[in-house]
């Protein structure tokens, strides 16, 4: 099977009215995908399909970058690239001239991350696996096999490695059951966006509540009154027993973030999610030893391995919040993943957007099963927006997602979304 | 005066048949720039020219970025925009939704840096004087004011700033003679490229010491006994008093680099340079503790002011080798350059390429004249490549730079050269 072309599209959906997605920074989102499908001469029509999530503006730019890599794709075997998807990691990340714009983060990185996720979803689909039974299927070696351990290896060694994967292999089969019977621990961010008004937040709670979730995120970050009125209310509508959660979205610098989450703590927030910088290691590290028995989250904006590594080694970190595509794709994944787990650091993916959930579920899955082989403090973030673009949507049930049993890696979009909100030109956009 | 147009340009220079400019990790390098001319209505036809450095392929997705952000400035004012070069940053780095695919870092990033430098550019012209002279002509709170400190008050608050500042106002004239009568202390870094075999880099050592050169820069990182023979030979010929700087351009894990310079030292390395990942704060700052007293330098790819923040904070690096278009242009550079002066840091820009020398010759000016004061220990990279591109090219005398006085950032391209090396459709790239 050869890989024949790299089609791309720039997908953009409207910022719902009601401000669902605002944020301290991104104010106005339009949850977008920069898209790619890898097409092969299969006679069955298989094709892998990758997305980078971004937020309106600059897809183009993304998709621009997809298409300076995707020559390094086009016209392999597909074989080949999944025999050995470590190398195809490197040939993305370390393309000789291209490297300079990053390297290994921002637009290249999303770019790198929809290339080698889809070549995941093409080996998934050909095999008839999802990505994350794919990946409990493999053997500790394989699964070592899958990483670049380039710049990470004063912290994490191949043999390190091995050794936690060879540790989870006797339970694998009992959590695999679980995962497919019970499904996926979660909890839902759609409850307290900055853009809601409290009545709407406290039904939304109400209902989430209602639904079994017990744990709720809430956004803070721009008036600090009140997110400690917003905080108290949805502490007082959750009860005591509830996870919230409490994301300020890079909003804070270094001493500010301290002092306010002081404010905060008499809500009992489970976690504080990106209270500074993302790239800021050591500012993370001091807000994490003062803000304490509070734990510090971040990840969605850490643009690689070596970020994730810092933010352990230096115990800035209580929850690691690993992206799908912020990273480049699953490999960089497994290696944040098995970091996490030397580490002792639990990891609760980001999700929300358009295809992260699709996406991460499978991330979570993984985890439980083959490498931390726990579910201790470890959700994955849940969103109900934009599913019904998808042809395998996720789902979640009583507070958990339910596991994915399609083949692939769950981002295959409907060809009828990709073209009524093709940016600029499909009809959702040529009518505005 | 109003700015009625951003153009943008993708422009690449060959690679050197001679391997000029490889490195270990970029092998095949064509210098490249991404390049914008902000056009205005100015009776006197003034324009602002700006461009971020790339090495060959991905410029068309930096230059995609510039058009993603040029929108922020087009239309604008041009005297609104100079009145508040903070705010102007500040549109650009946070914009709500291109902020994403950053943020502050990679190609949106150097995108940024070109529009911001251009801005620059456009203002000295207008003032009749070169940048370096209109930053230094500045009051400190005027510096202050350029500054957004957003991320890094932990370690410097607008206050230390102005007190670093003031300090130095009183010698400003005198040290501004000095860089006019004397230029601008510098080193050599075109003699030992990788690509070079050993009887052309002691040709091009004996020649640079004969120039006046007192600090000449080597590559390392592909071959430790290649490294350790070429550093013994090129210091034999330098004798004991130059300055033998080692540029290993990320090709190390921590480990790694600090068992090889191990074997760099009896070479009395003046530093080490980007011995691992740019992303590695916890990394460098082990391999600086390790390899003391051969300090590390690093910056080329510190993405961001939030990144020399804890570089200095962790004492990971002995020389800052701040970047004018990998930081977000001149107000970022600013910041950075204030930093260092709180740390006790020496700034050493980094240049070479195309249009950095150009660049950063304003920088390494301003910093002795207003905010170090000081040329100790404080060399800006020179290499004589590309320059007759350039209509006010840098030049080079006795080892120092010749001081630039004619208005502007001085990275305007001969309209000849932009149209001969237009890619792909340039008469150059046509005729391959």
């Amino acid at each position: 099977m050869r890989i024949t072309a790299a089609d791309t599209f720039d997908i953009r959906f409207p910022t719902p009215k009601e401000l669902a997605g605002s944020d301290a920074l991104h104010t106005d989102p339009n949850y977008s995908a920069a898209y790619v499908v890898l097409r092969t001469d299969s006679p069955d029509g298989l094709d892998g399909h990758g997305l980078a999530f971004t937020i309106g503006r600059g897809t183009e730019v993304v998709v621009a970058a997809i298409e300076a890599l995707s020559h390094l794709v086009v016209d392999r075997d597909a074989e080949e690239l999944f025999a050995d998807t470590r190398a195809l990691s490197r040939r993305l990340t370390c393309d000789t001239q291209l490297r300079w714009i990053g390297p290994e983060k921002g637009v290249i990185h999303l770019a790198t991350a929809a290339i080698v996720n889809a070549v995941w979803d093409l080996w998934a689909k050909s095999v008839g696996l999802p990505v994350w039974e794919l990946l409990s299927s493999m053997s500790p070696q394989q699964l070592v096999d899958l990483v670049d351990f380039t710049y990470i290896t004063d912290a994490l060694t191949p043999e390190d490695a091995l050794r936690l994967l060879e540790a989870q292999v006797a339970g694998r089969p009992a959590r695999r059951d679980r995962v497919l019977s019970d499904g996926i621990p979660a909890y839902v961010t759609s409850v307290g966006w900055l853009g809601y008004p409290d009545d709407k937040v406290v039904r939304l709670c109400e209902e989430a509540l209602a639904e079994g979730w017990t744990g709720l995120k809430m956004k803070v970050g721009n008036d600090i009154e009140a997110d400690v009125r917003r905080a108290a209310l949805i502490r007082s509508v959750a009860g005591p027993d509830a996870h919230l959660m409490m994301d300020a979205n890079q909003r804070w610098d270094v001493d500010e973030a301290i002092a306010i989450v002081g404010r905060l703590a008499p809500s009992d927030p489970y976690w504080i999610e990106e209270p500074t910088s993302p790239d800021d290691v050591l500012g993370h590290a001091r807000i994490a030893r003062a803000v304490a028995p509070v734990r510090v989250a971040t990840g969605e904006h850490a643009h690689n391995r070596v970020m994730f590594k810092q933010l352990m080694q230096a115990g800035a970190i209580g929850f690691c919040q690993v992206d799908a595509c912020r990273l480049a794709g699953v490999n960089e994944v497994v290696a944040v993943l098995l970091l996490a787990a030397k580490f002792g650091v639990p990891v609760c993916p980001h999700a929300g957007g358009v295809g992260l959930c699709e996406y991460v579920q499978h991330l979570g899955a993984f985890d439980l099963v083959a490498v931390s082989g726990s579910s201790e403090d470890r959700v994955v973030e849940w969103a109900d927006h934009l599913h019904e673009h998808f042809v395998h949507p996720a789902s979640a049930k009583a507070g958990r997602y339910v596991a994915p049993t399609a083949p692939g890696y769950s981002v295959e979009m409907h060809p009828s979304s990709r073209a009524e909100f093709a940016f600029p030109d499909g009809p959702y956009w040529r009518a505005r």
